[in-house]
């Protein structure tokens, strides 16, 4: 209430879509503004969270449902956003968050069966008043985001659930993709779809324009 | 469909309640009755739970909201309801499951501030079509039964983090008492309210009585 309030800006797109390099080029622009920039992840260096992580990760050595795994990553969402996310925003700090909400929408709600409206109203229900401000979704086609990612042979260990993931077909990540672009759709005004086919300095330019704009309060 | 399907019974109630007892009362008399009995509580014998509940159990070492406190809680339910009693239902059985959503209303709900309403709806989101048939809520007064509790020097590990609900003060499970009643009073159909002062025979009699009732489609 009249405190100086950060901001929580957060980072969707599926394998390949160049959300890591665009985190880092993010941060460097923030700084030169004069912002404090926290770039975090689930689980996000919380005690719990890297617990959770733990059991995810040794899904082949115990069964683990659907359910129960997405339980799971609302556990650490919460302590992630109470421990880390909620005291950064709160001293001012723009915390730029890779992968939250959407992401467990589309990969737990609509590639996974659990249902997109379920799964949205649980997370709504895991963060509370922790709303991000923007949400920047790098969209690409995943074929040519998977070719990107085995290209520099980084494969990405979210959501969580690395390997379980990583295997799965293309088709799942057309799915994924097809559901963000849909929550998107549901939310415009904290959704902004960006082309993440375009190059490293292209997207960055997009990406702080779409921030400009959450600063300005535009 | 068709098929031979057996009983989801949980049991709820505070500290000295006798629930221990009456478990293995019940149990002893419905496979009189010809029943297969799974007599069951979380994490109930899963690789998952168990892990849950260690990371639960070792909360003096890491920060552990009451929010996501709850989701572990809600994901090792889940688990240990299609691992364990799903199956068993399936198959015929009588399930005597020792705590389950109600317990988590009341204490995380009610008791912990997280509100009882919104508790409720995660609980439901956590055991989709398993619904108890029938849910036996000892009553008592708290100091009757901490007393008892202590005279036994038996002080119950649930609702999963035995240390931190220990610790409580009696206002903590008068809450809970009032808000289990409460839960009785909104789905009257479901929970039977036991007088749990009577004698471990007379208790067991009633129970019995209830659960005719339900086995009889009455």
């Amino acid at each position: 209430m009249g405190m100086k309030k950060g901001y929580f800006i957060t980072l969707e797109g599926g394998e390949g879509s160049g959300k890591t390099t665009l985190v880092q080029g993010l941060k460097k622009w923030l700084e030169s503004q004069g912002f404090e920039v926290v770039s975090t992840r689930e689980p996000g260096g919380t005690a719990l969270g890297e617990k959770i992580r733990e059991i995810l990760l040794s899904s082949h050595k115990m069964r683990i449902g659907s359910l129960a795994e997405l339980f799971l990553f609302l556990a650490s969402r919460a302590q992630h956003l109470e421990e880390i996310v909620a005291p950064s925003i709160k001293r001012g700090a723009v915390v730029l968050c890779d992968r939250f909400n959407d992401s467990t929408v589309a990969y737990q709600g609509a590639a996974r069966g659990l249902g997109v409206d379920q799964v949205r109203s649980l997370c709504s229900a895991a963060c509370r008043e922790n709303v991000p401000d923007c949400t920047l979704l790098l969209d690409i086609d995943p074929r040519v985001g998977l070719e990107r990612s085995k290209a520099t042979g980084k494969l990405e260990a979210s959501p969580g659930a690395h390997d379980r993931i990583e295997s799965e077909a293309l088709n799942f990540h057309v799915t994924v993709r097809e559901a963000l672009l849909e929550e998107a759709k549901r939310d415009p005004m904290r959704i902004k779809v960006l082309d993440a086919s375009l190059s490293k300095d292209k997207l960055l330019n997009d990406a702080c324009h779409q921030l400009q704009k959450i600063f300005s309060g535009a």
